[in-house]
């Protein structure tokens, strides 16, 4: 007998369960994707430099093509095909087909969800004016590109990853910028003297940082012409709004599936749902966190990956298990690298630690060779025991891979100690004798 | 009662031993350094840019002053002094002041051995000859220089880093550069197919590499004017032996200082020797390999460092201990970054390692994202066990502190199945979703 699976939603976490399932079973089992856009397997993360221009066509965002997905490895993939309703006890999904603008039944033996995250918007009116986005979907990409092109002032509602990377793309397209934010703090994820290293740099590149602000409305006649605040009206002819994700767990809330206290869907280790035969992974659903033990939601495109082969394999009759995530980031801000892994400070806090933060500044090349930056690491310690539970790092250059660094030092349960005692490689073009990690480990371990 | 203690040596090792210990017991004890060259504290690795012109002085390749060391941290400095012999029985050093042409005694309560290493010669007549260098000291460095201004033909004896380093030094001078070897391969440590891409970059950059070569002599009349070898005669009017180090023990042999196998100073975790009051680290010393679990010779800088640290904590009265190295090392050849870590194949077959290697190439970059190169990821991983014993990584970027990655993997004991579980970072302008790692672990915890 053959087994069908069916995967709603065919990004990230959707795709690598279908092709890992599908290897594994062969012609035991047939699946089949469903993606509501128009683009699959796309790099959610170059979005911004597709909007900038850097990256030219939609298509050198995607990894592998619907083409190579149903011919190298029989995975039939339909795009604009929207799944509207699960009959979990009967066994099949209502699937809309925007383009036939027909409905239909699929049966499955498996499912697996995949339905990502939405952005959030601000709840404000005005919202649904034309020149305003939130950006997840390719297609979103590709309005922002062609609502921006003809826009002076760009004003973005949010200061996190997205919103800072939009920023840049902004700038480089010869925009206005400004961003609007409640919270006097961008980069929430970050302790405040790390993030306020990125403030500096954004506002450097003349991109306006207006704080305590509440959005009232957004306003104009068809397109939007001003963001309306409690400090007044800023001009905008485009608003993008980055608050951030929302895991899109309505489908799956519908059949019963667990949600978590973070609001996304509850999965074990081998990426199942609380509902035999359902599994999901990816922007709608939780991943154990290794440094506070408990369930996160923090949505990015390496756990999705990961946790969608873990799901694929089960399916495929494996037994295997996705450890964990310990919230590694990593973002280009302008000229910074700005990176980080484990917990915040606050977030630390919050699961109870009892922690120390320390901040060092320290050369990323030896004083020896021309060129080289400060890098800024900032470590979070568990006091008593000395244990790492997080890192921060902001610089120039040689940030990106040395926070990896920091994530196989916390997968693996190091104290700033063993930290301090690590062998990390020295050339003068790419590090000085102490690297910065060991520097800021050694005042660590003396002061936790 | 003040205590004295003697360093034998004023680069890395014998400089931190000196400095921690003068920290710890402060007016309880004096340090005194005596250092046989005219430099202290230079950074070695940075020699080759040096002679290249891209670091314009000599004193640019120091870290801390002699006047810092005497003024902020009270340890008097006496350079162009030789300790050249011991007397440990009555505790006291003999010293040549080499400036002043006298001898004089300074006793000690304890010693620091830090007399670095010795360029391998080629025990062939000519080797006195003008124009024949190793390159140890900033003194070998400013001889080299010199002698090469005005040189056409340089010939480099040895395929290692620093033969390789220097050959892209003497290439951005303008210089033929002809490297003669004894063995197929270049960097012994490395695993072959891995040495290869090197060979092929130096080769690529105009410099002949000669293999199967035995040399006869050194011929020329006052200054070198041609190697005479097995295959012939190759003209040179400078030539670099760079055949790698010996640990310079003389001193310490003639005390009875316990020597290892390697043929370097054996030291145990607190860097002692097997004699009381007298400790040894840095490029004249052993160190232990968590790997091999075995004790090893690798002269680098980074472990100087820390074991000179390790030393001079001990001699300052606290119980320290140095866990050990890995073996990790970088070197930037022309545009490579070349890097390694832990065991190679061979190393780990010499140790009775049944292993497993694998190669993997995958872009520096997300491919949605400008630029970026192929890496070339390496794994040496234990057969049954899937501990990962080693890891070599080539590329135009993005290798240098990838490698760290795996040095602390390796640190911590991990397997390729937790390599492969690692969360690393990931924004497109710096690597793929899957990063090169972990798709070489990937393949590596399928395989072994």
């Amino acid at each position: 007998m053959t087994e069908k699976l069916v995967v709603i939603g065919g990004v990230a976490a959707g795709l690598s369960a279908a092709s890992a399932a599908k290897r594994l079973k062969k012609d035991r089992m047939n699946a089949v994707v469903f993606e509501k856009s128009g683009y699959i397997s796309y790099g959610a993360c170059s979005e911004p430099y597709f909007i900038s221009g850097l990256v030219p066509e939609p298509e050198d965002l995607i990894e592998v093509t619907p083409e190579e997905f149903e011919q190298k490895r029989s995975i039939p993939i339909r795009r604009l095909h929207e799944v509207v309703d699960i009959d979990y006890k009967n066994g099949y999904v209502t699937v809309d087909d925007l383009i036939g603008h027909r409905s239909f039944k699929e049966p499955f033996d498996f499912l697996m969800i995949s339905t990502g995250a939405l952005g959030k918007g601000l709840g404000v009116e005005g919202e649904q004016l034309r020149g305003v986005h939130t950006l997840r979907t390719v297609e979103d990409a590709i309005a922002i590109r062609q609502s921006t092109l003809n826009s002076e002032d760009v004003v973005i509602c949010g200061g996190g990853y997205i919103g800072l990377e939009m920023a840049e793309a902004f700038v480089a397209m010869g925009k206005r910028v400004t961003i609007l934010k409640k919270t006097s703090q961008m980069l929430l994820n970050f302790d405040p003297d790390m993030s306020a290293l990125v403030d500096e740099e954004v506002k450097s590149k003349g991109v306006t940082i207006t704080t305590g602000i509440d959005i009232l409305s957004i306003e104009g006649s068809e397109r939007v012409e001003r963001v309306a605040t409690n400090a007044g009206k800023v001009k905008a002819e485009t608003v993008l709004i980055a608050k951030g994700a929302l895991p899109n767990v309505s489908l799956a809330k519908g059949i019963g599936v667990e949600i978590g206290s973070t609001g996304a869907i509850a999965v074990n280790k081998r990426q199942e749902t609380n509902l035999p035969h359902v599994y999901a992974g990816g922007d709608c659903a939780e991943a154990y966190h290794i440094i506070s033990r408990k369930p996160a939601y923090i949505p990015l495109g390496t756990t999705a990956n990961k946790a969608g082969r873990v799901a694929g394999e089960n399916i495929g009759g494996l037994h295997t298990e996705f450890p964990g995530i310990v919230g590694t980031a990593v973002s280009k801000i302008f000229d910074l690298e700005v990176a980080r892994t484990g917990l915040s400070t606050k977030e630390a806090n919050l699961y109870g630690f009892d922690v120390y933060a320390n901040t060092v500044r320290h050369r990323s090349r030896s004083k020896h060779y021309p060129g080289g930056y400060s890098i800024t690491v900032h470590l979070i310690t568990e006091k008593g025991t000395g244990k790492l539970l997080g890192a921060q790092m902001i610089g120039r250059e040689g940030v990106a891979h040395r926070i990896d660094v920091l994530a196989a030092a916390l997968q693996a349960g190091m104290t700033v100690d063993d930290v301090y005692h690590l062998d990390l490689g020295y050339a003068p073009p790419f590090a000085p004798a102490w690297d910065p990690i060991l520097i800021a480990a050694n005042t660590a371990r003396k002061a936790s």
